[in-house]
């Protein structure tokens, strides 16, 4: 590690503390960088030089020099409280910081809930704090991934982006699920089981996650009614307004793939409050096989497994790729195949 | 905002950017920094003389001049596992990114578990990405404090720093909920309902808040039988474990004080499957309050409120006081009272 010092406008430099306290400036140098390894009877000696000469690190110096961070930022377009509420989100960045602290990279996190959020993140990004971005949960409208862009920060997104024209920029690196191929394994399924009035709740339309889960219902059911279809958001409470919706307008459903895990526990929530049997009446598949979900729902929870950890890990390797030889081509996005899980539910 | 270059090895500068676009040197900064207000046509000349000379912008040199990046760190010593389980986390944060989002300063979220990661986080914390710390969940060993310290990084700590000399330190400053007099209080309502055999679930004893809490418990039963101790580790997996082991020990026990709603509900759910009621047989108190836990038990929980959100934002206040006014005083530490809330439990 280096330490370059300039001087500029008198300001003491590196130099003048390793002298003042009569160490080598490689010595004084790991010490203003909070390295270890230096004893403490020379550590004191050099704070003291410090202290005495104003000396102020010249930090943002190293990454002139180095032009790496070795740290990554991690934008997350969702609100706290969904961003906790979901363990689809510990999973993913479980797969995130694993794979970054194997490559000794820095997870630096950064929330974003509304507009001026994604203003300061943009500002923040182009402050050159970090060598590259993994950008998740977008909706349609989040302006940081076109900031990313002109910012010339290598990225990969985690899920399909959905915005006009991604789909053939070759520049955009994303990794997904199968979510499509995934719902329709769900209807199949409930499909094989005899069900025939097979409703669906969905994810926030904004979301290509929710549309192609949506798109799967519908290739197995092109002639559905729309009254079987309803809205939710991925949240507990959504799954548990639109389970309540749905029944009010087809009292006659006999099955329901939720397009979450969170939302399929709120929906058998209403279902059991409406005195339906799980799966006798009505049968139930979520979507995700998130760990502490699924498993422990009453009864246990068909579902469709996706790899979130996995997703997370891969994301990282192409980005970290990316960074390491920029001169590569760019990789090609990856599609993760699901497959169901099945459990009581359905 | 200015962007300086210094067209080091032959680099272009951005002044041969905007020469070959065609702008003035504001509007190509504007551009490569990703502020808005440029017009697209523009914005493309630009982009097109940045791709065609190969113009890395000279980011970090901003810092440089400034000083300031607008960036609070946020360092929490916990594996996400108990991060996204413990509501707690999402409720404290709440409280820091509100105020931070105010004061438009953007939240930089660090997670660490291990020591490796302790030491990648020194490391980023000394590149001067961020200009003031908060750092909450702290254990007794944890090297962070120490390294921010030694940066000369304005902090502040969320909980009563626990290693030696830390109370006698006027630099540290902290924000804590009274944990002691919380504990006091719980014990105290027990009492009072008349119970006599009166266990405690502590939480990790390597952090202040299980051993004030531990403390205050003592308080009220200084003759209590070490039998009536177990020690969880703030998990709902830690509490059932305690839980079960304080029922081996004493099977007599008529009330359990966690200090934790997550630990409460976990042993509620042993003592229900050992076939004790509550509160008739085991009366039990938490301790926290939490939103998604505290009012959702069955039956609901009585327990200990702190103010978890106020305390995330107190800590931000008091640092963004110290950001803005370097030369004032160092500001107290601030305890923030408890009180009990009286639900069906206890």
């Amino acid at each position: 590690m280096t330490e370059s010092e300039t001087g500029v406008g008198g300001r003491p430099t590196l130099e003048s503390v390793a002298e003042r306290a009569g160490v080598s400036r490689a010595t004084a140098s790991r010490v203003v960088n909070g390295g270890a390894g230096v004893r403490a009877a020379l550590r004191e000696k050099v704070e003291r030089a410090v202290a005495e000469l104003g000396y102020v690190p010249n930090l943002a110096a190293r990454t002139l020099v180095t032009r790496r961070n070795r740290a990554i930022g991690v934008v997350i377009a969702e609100p706290e409280a969904r961003f906790f509420s979901d363990p689809f989100f510990a999973q993913h960045l479980r797969g995130i910081s694993r794979e970054l602290a194997a490559a000794d990279n820095q997870m630096v996190l950064l929330l974003a809930e509304d507009e001026r959020d994604h203003e300061r993140i943009g500002r923040y990004l182009a402050g050159g704090h970090v060598d590259g971005v993994l950008l998740f949960s977008l909706h349609r409208s989040d302006p940081t991934p076109e900031t990313v862009h002109r910012l010339g920060l290598p990225f990969v997104i985690g899920g399909r982006p959905g915005w006009p024209g991604a789909e053939s920029d070759r520049d955009l690196v994303y990794v997904d699920n199968d979510n499509r191929g995934g719902a329709r394994l769900a209807v199949q399924h409930l499909r094989s089981l005899g069900r025939r009035r097979i409703a669906t709740i969905t994810g926030p339309l904004d979301q290509t996650s929710s549309v192609d889960r949506l798109d799967g219902y519908r290739d197995l059911l092109p002639d559905g009614d729309a009254d079987l279809i309803a809205v939710g958001d991925f949240t507990a409470d959504g799954g548990i307004r639109a389970m309540t919706e749905l029944l009010a307008r087809r009292p006659d459903l006999d099955a329901v793939f939720a397009a979450s895990d969170v939302m399929a526990s709120g929906a058998i929530r209403v279902l059991r409050a409406a005195g339906r049997r799980v799966p006798e009446d009505v049968a139930v598949v979520g979507f995700d096989d998130v760990e502490s979900i699924a498993a422990w729902t009453e009864p246990p929870l068909t579902t469709v497994r996706q790899e979130i950890e996995e997703m997370g890990r891969l994301m990282t390797r192409l980005l970290l790729r990316r960074l390491n030889d920029p001169g590569a081509s760019a990789p090609s996005s990856v599609i993760i195949p699901t497959g169901l899980v099945v459990r009581e539910s359905a």
